[in-house]
C-alpha cells in the first residue's frame, strides 16, 4: 500500500511545500484514492504516475481551504480530460454544499456523476473500496473534521506448499484451484479441499489518516490494529506556547506520544507550519519537529515531504521509496 | 510597464502551463495589479519578486474556473502573511457572488477588506490605480467577460535642456523645480516659468489585456489608441473547424488580423489549448498558433509562457526581458 504525499504544508503553501494532499494506491493497481485535494494538487499529480481517469475516491478531513481548494479544478480538469466514470467524494456535509456552491456562482462543470458520502455515516458503517475499507472516526478541530482508517480488502491466502509436495501434490494447475479454496481433482483422482492445503492468512494492512486535530486520544479506537499513522504535527510545544494557542492543532510532542502509547509501528507526520524551513538557517526549522517527535516515540518515524512515496509492505514495515 | 505571465493555459493546465493568470507593474515599482487568478497563482508568485502585500487590485475577466479557481486561496494566503491593506476587486457581479459562498461554505477568512468593484463600471468611467487608469469593455463568450485597458498615470515632463544651457542656466535645483512646471528665480535674479522648458510630454504607454472572447471587432474601440493587446488564441482555425465549434474563443488567425486591421504595435497571445505542445513532436504544437498569427499580423508578436516577463519601454515598442 502506497501512501505518496502530493502537499505537506498546513494554511499556505511554501516554495517546497504545497498544502494537503495524500494519494492511497495499491500496489500493481493503477485506480487510487486522493485524501484531501488542497490548491494545486492537480498540478502536483502531473508530477506523479496517478491519473485522473483511476480516481476511484476522494475523501476530505474537512472544509479549510488548505485541505479543499484544489477539488474543484481536479473535478473540471477531469472532466475535460474525458473522465465519465462516477467519483466517490467523502466528507462532512459542507463539502457537499462547497460543490453546490461552486456550480452555482461559478457555473463548475463535470461530465461525471459525483457520489456524494457523509463522513458521518462511515464511523457505524465502514465503505468498501476496489482495495480497501474505509471506516471514519470524528476528530476536534476549528470545524467538523474526521480522521479515515484504511483496511486491505482481498488477503491473499498461501499454500502450504511443504504439505503439497509431500503428498506427491506436484505444482500445476491445481495448486491454483486449491489456493482458491475450491475442491480439485489430483492425477490419482482424489479429491482435495482448498481448505485443507491453505495457510492461516496475514493480518491485513492497516494505516490511518487523520485531519487536522489537537487531541491525539480520539484516534485511541480506530488506531488499535493500525499498522502506520499518518497525522499532522502543525508546531512544536515551543511555539503553541509561544502563541498561546494551538488553533486546533497537535504539537510534535503529542501526536508522537499518543503513537508511542497506542503501540504504532509507523507514524508519518506532515502539515507543517509554514515557519518550519525544509533546512537550518531560519527561525524555525523541520529538524525541531523530528528532533520532538523522536523523544516520544521510538518506532518507525517519517516525516513527509511534497512527492515522497512510502510503502507499508504486506510484512506490515513502512519505508520510504522516493 | 511589465507583463509578467504566471499562467497561459486554457481550461486545465498542463505540465509547462498553468491556468490563466497575468501580473502588471509599473517601473521602479514593488505594487503591482493581477489580472485574473486561476488554481495556482499563489504558486507561480512564489516564483516571481511579486508579494502578496504589494498587491494592489485583482481584476477577473470572467468567472470560469481557469481563470479565477486560484482566488480565494491567494486570499487567504494574503491574510495569513499579514497583509491587512484593502483590496480593490474588480469583475462580473459573479466574482462577489462566489467570493461570498466561499466564505458562506468553506469559512473562506481574510483579515483586510475587499473593496468590490463591478467591471461594467469601469466602461463608462475609468478606475484609478496608483500607476494606471483602468478601462473596460465588454466581450463576447459563454459568460460575462471583459477586457481592460490599462493607461499610463504620471508622465514625466523632460526638459529642453539645450535651452537651459543656451541661457545659462546651470544644473541644479532649480531644473527641477522647471520640470515640476513650477517658477524658480535663477542666479540673476530671473524669474523663470518652468513651462517655458518642459518639452511636450510623450504619450501615455496605453495597452489591453482582454479576457476570452470570440469576436475581436469589439475591441476596436478601445484598442484605437494602444500599443499592445494581449489576447487569447485558443484555437487554429483547423482545430475550430475540425469540433465544429470555438466555444465562445479566438483562433490565432481571427485575434491576428483584428490586430493588424487596429494598427496594434504589439500582440502578445495567451491561453493557449492544452492540445497544443510546446515542442513539436505531438499531433499539434505550439508553433502552429504562431504561424497562423503571423500570416496575418506584421508588428511585433509574441507568445506567452509561463513566468515570461514582457516590458512596453517608454518609447512604445514591446520586448520580452525574461
Amino acid at each position: 500500500m502506497q501512501l505518496r504525499f502530493l502537499g505537506t504544508s498546513a494554511g499556505m503553501p511554501t516554495r517546497t511545500r504545497h498544502v494537503s494532499a495524500l494519494a492511497l494506491q495499491a500496489e500493481g493497481q493503477r485506480r487510487w484514492t486522493l485524501i484531501d485535494c488542497g490548491e494545486g494538487t492537480q498540478y502536483q499529480l502531473m508530477r506523479t504516475p496517478l491519473s485522473l481517469a483511476r480516481l476511484e475516491a476522494v475523501l476530505i478531513t474537512h472544509i479549510h481551504a488548505d485541505h479543499c481548494y484544489g477539488l474543484p479544478g481536479l473535478l473540471a480538469s477531469a472532466s475535460m480530460a474525458g473522465r465519465r466514470a462516477p467519483l466517490t467524494l467523502v466528507g462532512p456535509p459542507a463539502v457537499r454544499e462547497y460543490i453546490e456552491a461552486m456550480k452555482a456562482t461559478t457555473g463548475l462543470f463535470f461530465d461525471f456523476e459525483l457520489i456524494h458520502v457523509e463522513a458521518s455515516t462511515l464511523v457505524e458503517a465502514p465503505l468498501s473500496l476496489a482495495d480497501v475499507t474505509v471506516r471514519a472516526t470524528p476528530l476536534s478541530h476549528v470545524v467538523e473534521c474526521y480522521a479515515y482508517a484504511f483496511e486491505e480488502r482481498h488477503i491473499e491466502a498461501s499454500l502450504d506448499t511443504a504439505l503439497l509436495m509431500a503428498e506427491g501434490i506436484a505444482p500445476g494447475l491445481i495448486w491454483g484451484q486449491l489456493q482458491r479454496g475450491e475442491t480439485a481433482v489430483d492425477d490419482h483422482g482424489r479429491h482435495l479441499d482448498g481448505a485443507d492445503y491453505r495457510l492461516p492468512s496475514r493480518t491485513p494492512r492497516r494505516l490511518v489518516v487523520a485531519g487536522d486535530n489537537d487531541t491525539p486520544d480520539l484516534l485511541a479506537s480506530i488506531c488499535r490494529e493500525a499498522d502506520v499513522l499518518v497525522h499532522e504535527a502543525t508546531y512544536t510545544e515551543a511555539v503553541i506556547e509561544r502563541q498561546g494557542t494551538d488553533h486546533g492543532h497537535s504539537s510534535a510532542a503529542r501526536i508522537a506520544a499518543f503513537a508511542e502509547g497506542a503501540g504504532l509501528a509507523g507514524l508519518i507526520l506532515t502539515h507543517f507550519s509554514p515557519r518550519y524551513a525544509s533546512r537550518p538557517g531560519g527561525a524555525y526549522c523541520i529538524d525541531e519537529i523530528e528532533q520532538e517527535a523522536r523523544a516520544h516515540f521510538g518506532a518507525t518515524l517519517m516525516l513527509a515531504e511534497d512527492l515522497a512515496v512510502f510503502d507499508l509492505s504486506r510484512d506490515h514495515t513502512l519505508h520510504q521509496c522516493e
